[in-house]
């Protein structure tokens, strides 16, 4: 059955082993797939929206404008996770968001993700853990922003991609291929492009990372992980907790 | 029945009518009233919790300690909130919590919620809800960490304020009753004790806002909302959306 395979079952299996009913209800959430061209945009903020989608392949990013035009990137999105799940409790979404690649994504109604909650309460409980993981990195990024010098910032965001891409079997233990620009990391880190710029070329002197020609290589994670303070705790990615 | 005036049973009504079986499950949510000191804590970053709570009456904050000893606080929450509803999802919980003022909550095993989705499909869609909420929050303090100035800052941080007490039936037109120190505002705000102190006075100064002697007095909420580019909607608390 291929959606054993999707990479938000891979993601799910984290935290829950699926029973057949579960495997056959994320079967239905994947019956509308749609792609999309890099830069469309799929939420908008302050619509209301009566369909999420499950990314398949490609990435994506949130955010929110401010009045002034400034823009500020709440989220990446990669494969197995949920655009817009908050857009369909919601009246209007309280985000925007598009895409950066191509992507490959499923449309799920609102109706489709509740009424699975009555049919598969395990599956519902995997939501709300998928759900409650997305808080986490947005916790994680709140700390940066409030906390962490800006080297700190990049080291977090890479080392978290990183750990998020892997459990749903993207990259290797070098690195990933990154399609996130300068400005998208100036958005994502809270700092200007130009500062974005020093950032990694003080990151790749120091023999940490390099991220050149869309690929994230690391050279000494140990020391990134020390650097950025990161404890992939929050990321709750070690296997099933729920058998 | 005493349960359907609770400030958790108030704000799920913001997102569902909730039906007699929804409040007979919330009611046993309940059953476990504990009472904490002021700077009691009831939540340990990197530990394993088997149960939340549901805020009562009085202020918590939950924040994340920075190996540098820097503090950061992700979020205020006031009756009606649930207190680590992810550490019980969560193999260790990703954040520490304490108690602000002395509060009245009620204890929740990990089982009573999980199990309550099977019973209550309905509940588990507000709850779903109330988390989405609280994660719209966080993007908001995200935002305002990122991209926003000192005053627009704070001025943001108590418009929040003022609409979540009002959602649970605390505070009026004029204004709150806030236990919070320049402590705590400067690590919720990223900023020191000393600039939460000027921010305030420009704010005082300018006619907009004055929080003294334990107490957020508004002076101009549509001046404080368009200086703080305020827009409620992802607080979603307009009346029923499910019926």
């Amino acid at each position: 059955m291929q959606i054993a395979h999707s990479a938000l079952t891979q993601k799910l299996s984290a935290f829950v082993v699926l029973s057949d009913t579960d495997l056959d209800t994320l079967a239905r959430f994947h019956r509308r797939r749609r792609s999309f061209a890099a830069g469309h945009s799929l939420i908008h903020e302050g619509q209301n929206h009566k369909s999420a989608f499950i990314l398949a392949e490609g990435w994506a990013c949130s955010y929110k404008m401010l009045p002034d035009g400034e823009r500020q990137i709440v989220g990446i999105q990669i494969a197995g996770d949920f655009l817009g799940l908050r857009s369909i409790l919601f009246r209007t979404s309280d985000h925007s968001l598009e895409a950066v690649t191509r992507i490959e994504a499923s449309e799920v109604l609102a109706s489709d993700i509740l009424d699975s909650f009555a049919q598969a309460p395990r599956l519902a409980t995997a939501v709300l853990w998928a759900a409650s993981r997305d808080e986490a990195m947005v916790v994680e990024h709140l700390v940066n922003l409030g906390r962490r010098s800006a080297e700190m910032r990049m080291a977090h965001f890479l080392l978290e991609l990183r750990a998020r891409l892997k459990l749903v079997g993207i990259g290797d233990a070098s690195g990933f291929d990154c399609p996130l620009t300068q400005y998208h990391l100036a958005d994502i880190l809270g700092l200007s492009a130009v500062h974005v710029n020093r950032v990694l070329r003080h990151l790749r002197e120091d023999g940490l990372v390099t991220f050149q020609k869309g690929r994230v290589m690391f050279h000494d994670i140990a020391a990134l992980g020390t650097l950025a303070g990161f404890d992939p705790d929050y990321l709750d990615q070690d296997g099933p907790l729920l058998r």
